[in-house]
């Protein structure tokens, strides 16, 4: 492996939580519009899971929810239709130059995008490294095969340059992932 | 059409907000357990839209939402993938004896559902009629004939049970809609 020997962790794992993702959701949030409007794809970000505690059942217009906790969502945050198939991805952010932390993402997610795999889907991640200013995809196939067969917490952005593809900042779509699939459905064919 | 005359309508819009759907997805959440442990299907319920506007960020352990609203989905309450076809529909009881209300359904769920088959995936609604103790599963382009075809707000049971399929209760899955999928599959092939 061709990856820095530099010490990250500790910067990598540095979480700003109260913009982590924003970005890069309004991104792919835009696009997936775009994809809708254009009749090219139906892709939507799923609800945040949240439990309710209480709710006032007084306003007669709006019911209030006066407690609710944020919960741990069960699969990924972006699935629909591209083409007929099934997609399904995840996003994340990272402040890290060199490497993507697993722990950014929940166990039970990666085993969602490999499922997704095994029952005919497309699936994969889309990974932003905010400092260097740059956007992957990244198939399930890939990023479970360097899991697979290294012990590091982490996958080295090197890795991903290799395995993966650059998202380009475009205009409209901002990011157009679903071109990527392109080739990946006409490689399956 | 063969439908009953007796005006339903009073009764059919009469809804109870505090149980509807309570039976129906707690029965569909069970299946599509057993779908997903059985590696079968990869089907979610989606989780409910929530606005959160104020939120108490002191408690340490989990944050607190202190005020939240709830907001209209865009699409619809299940989606996933079957034997690598996207899938979507969207599941509703009614307590009428005679008809489905159109009402019961955003229209822009119908319209997403509509899309998801122009996008080649397979859509559908399942509709539990409760004081009968029967459920339906129809599929969109079944529905969609029938409101582009008729003036009336409600779909009625005759209609239902001619172009629907009945979901016969079972123990394990308990409402087995995906072996309705299988032949609507091999007509397609």
């Amino acid at each position: 492996m061709n990856y820095p020997n530099k010490k990250e962790n500790s910067q990598s794992s540095f979480i700003n939580y109260s913009k982590r993702g924003m970005t890069l959701e309004s991104d792919i949030n835009a696009s997936n519009k775009y994809y809708l409007d254009n009749d090219i794809a139906l892709i939507y970000k799923k609800p945040t899971p949240i439990k309710v505690v209480k709710v006032d059942y007084n306003k007669r217009i709006n019911t209030r929810i006066t407690e609710a906790y944020y919960e741990v969502p069960s699969t990924t945050d972006y699935n629909g239709i591209y083409k007929g198939k099934y997609i399904d991805f995840e996003a994340k952010e990272t402040k890290s130059k060199t490497s993507f932390t697993l722990n950014n993402i929940h166990k039970h997610q990666i085993v969602h995008l490999k499922k997704v795999l095994e029952h005919g889907g497309i699936s994969f991640l889309i990974i932003r490294f905010t400092t260097i200013g740059k956007t992957f995809l990244i198939f399930t196939k890939d990023f479970i095969s360097y899991i697979n067969n290294n012990d590091r917490k982490s996958i080295p952005l090197t890795y991903i340059e290799e395995k993966g593809y650059l998202l380009k900042d475009g205009y409209n779509p901002i990011i157009d992932y679903i071109k990527i699939l392109d080739n990946y459905i006409g490689d399956e064919l």
